[in-house]
């Protein structure tokens, strides 16, 4: 017997056929290319048949598929929010897969849960009750397990990070992404450099070869490397907010671990000693001694694992 | 048959006997007159003798005592952790009343987790599954029930919210409380308020009359009812503090509910809405509006009938 995961990224489609104890025994990806709507549904539903198919051939059994989605799953409804794919506000995906395979179970859950998942499954949240994945990638989001359970909250949104508030006053600005978002994600780093480069009219280093209005997290992550004062900046206030994030997660849920991961950890792991040492600042001080920060061995792979250990748990439901 | 419930606070000692349906038919409270270690405890042997006598003279039975501490309860070492209680660090609290009440079964709890647990019985947690319980008085901390149950953390240290870090930078001063308990607990009005006299060489208002020393939060809002205009900023800022709270509990948990109590909520519930308008501003959008937020209606009395109900959920154990 063996299940399906598939990660849904908001411009990449990830599938895979995992075997009962983790391992990958078929695995592909592709690119959503401006696909909305039913396009992606499609899409998906393409890719399980490829699979079914691989499955049939090596004679091997699939009864139960997990999927992550990059956004809110509504398990009564069986629909799905996406803010990056277009025409997925209450999309129904479980509806439309399960008339389409309904011989399989189904189980759709957040990016966000499914990368804890993954973790607890085969990274470094293994064996772990209490435990956080804090995902840094173009926003910020956290998959949080408290006492063996992923915390759901009343409504399913539960995790929601990024909107933390780490620095009053408030600002206009912080509406449509919150605070801590606006200024430590992916798009928060290439925002606050293009801000601060704006105001730095004698700047001339390594950032200034690049377009101000498309610069990328992942260069000011290059300049940093070769002690650009600007890069240096912009990474120095993220490592405060990082810090204070772990802190505010270590005070309120008493976890034996934070993982970081997302595009931004990445190479921000090499960060994580400063991290710490900022969040030891603020956190309850019994509490920031007993919880370890890593960053996720799992790297781009942990929502499809998370999705292969969602399928898994719901093969019982088969 | 009935249960004993006892909240042991930093300066008194409340005990009381309910029935099933959460009835006190007996109660007293006693101040602690600064008892310290094994008084404590004696104390409270004491009154438990009391209420067992009168217990007997009604003909009622007593199986079960549940008690809420101020501080952290160990459940495995039954040791007993309060910061306000001399010589009460690591206190054997739970072998101390075994030997002397054999024929009982006993559960000490975090007063915290108490205040939610007599919420969720007797107050506006009632239904809850999903509901967070904000104690701000001398300090501040949270009772937090995620989908039904107390939240501990790995250690039993979860809640404490005190510590939040919502302003950088980081200073000093915060380091023995925390950056939000350092504005916005009583101590820390008190505490703000003070700081802000002593910048305000023109200031002849109400608070003047006080001894700048010993003013207290009680005294805060007496003089913020008469427009004084240090008492606005000083609980202005606590709404901002306040508000960032609710705001961050509400992105992290998507919870039902969120209960003020404690001295301050007391006079500062007047303050809700307030605090609603700044929590609106940072909190996740779609959560904050599944969110009520509310003073408790158990005031001083929810310590006492979570204890209660610690007593009643632990009957199962007898």
């Amino acid at each position: 017997m063996n299940v399906i995961g598939i990660d849904l990224g908001g411009t990449k489609l990830a599938t895979a056929i995992f075997d009962l104890k983790g391992n990958i025994i078929y695995k592909n990806i592709l690119p959503l290319e401006k696909r909305k709507g039913e396009e992606v549904s499609d899409l998906i539903i393409s890719q399980i048949d490829t699979l079914l198919l691989n499955a049939n051939t090596d004679q091997i059994l699939i009864e139960s598929i997990g999927i992550s989605v990059p956004g809110i799953s509504y398990p009564e409804s069986g629909k799905v929010w996406a803010p990056n794919i277009k025409a997925w506000n209450d999309f129904p995906l479980m509806d439309i897969l399960k008339s389409k395979f309904p011989q399989l179970v189904f189980k759709i859950d957040s990016d966000r849960a499914c990368y804890i998942l993954g973790e607890t499954w085969l990274g470094s949240a293994q064996g772990c009750k209490d435990v956080i994945f804090l995902a840094v990638g173009t926003g910020i989001g956290a998959g949080i397990i408290v006492d063996g359970k992923v915390l759901r909250g009343s409504k399913g949104i539960a995790g929601a990070v990024g909107w933390l508030a780490l620095n009053k006053p408030f600002e206009e600005k912080y509406k449509s992404c919150g605070c801590y978002e606006y200024h430590a994600s992916g798009d928060g780093i290439a925002r606050v450099a293009k801000e601060m480069l704006e105001n730095e009219i004698d700047y001339s280093g390594e950032l200034s070869s690049h377009d101000i209005n498309s610069l990328t997290a992942y260069e000011v992550f290059e300049a940093y490397d070769s002690n650009d004062p600007v890069a240096k900046k912009v990474l120095d206030q993220a490592i405060e907010y990082w810090g204070m994030n772990v802190a505010n997660l270590v005070s309120i849920f008493n976890p034996e671990k934070i993982i970081f991961g997302g595009g931004v950890f990445g190479p921000g792991a090499r960060l994580l000693d400063d991290i710490m040492y900022e969040a030891k600042k603020w956190a309850q001080p019994i509490s920031i001694k007993q919880v370890k920060i890593e960053s996720s061995t799992l790297g781009g792979d942990a929502g499809l694992i998370g999705a292969g250990k969602l399928a898994l748990d719901n093969l019982s439901n088969k």
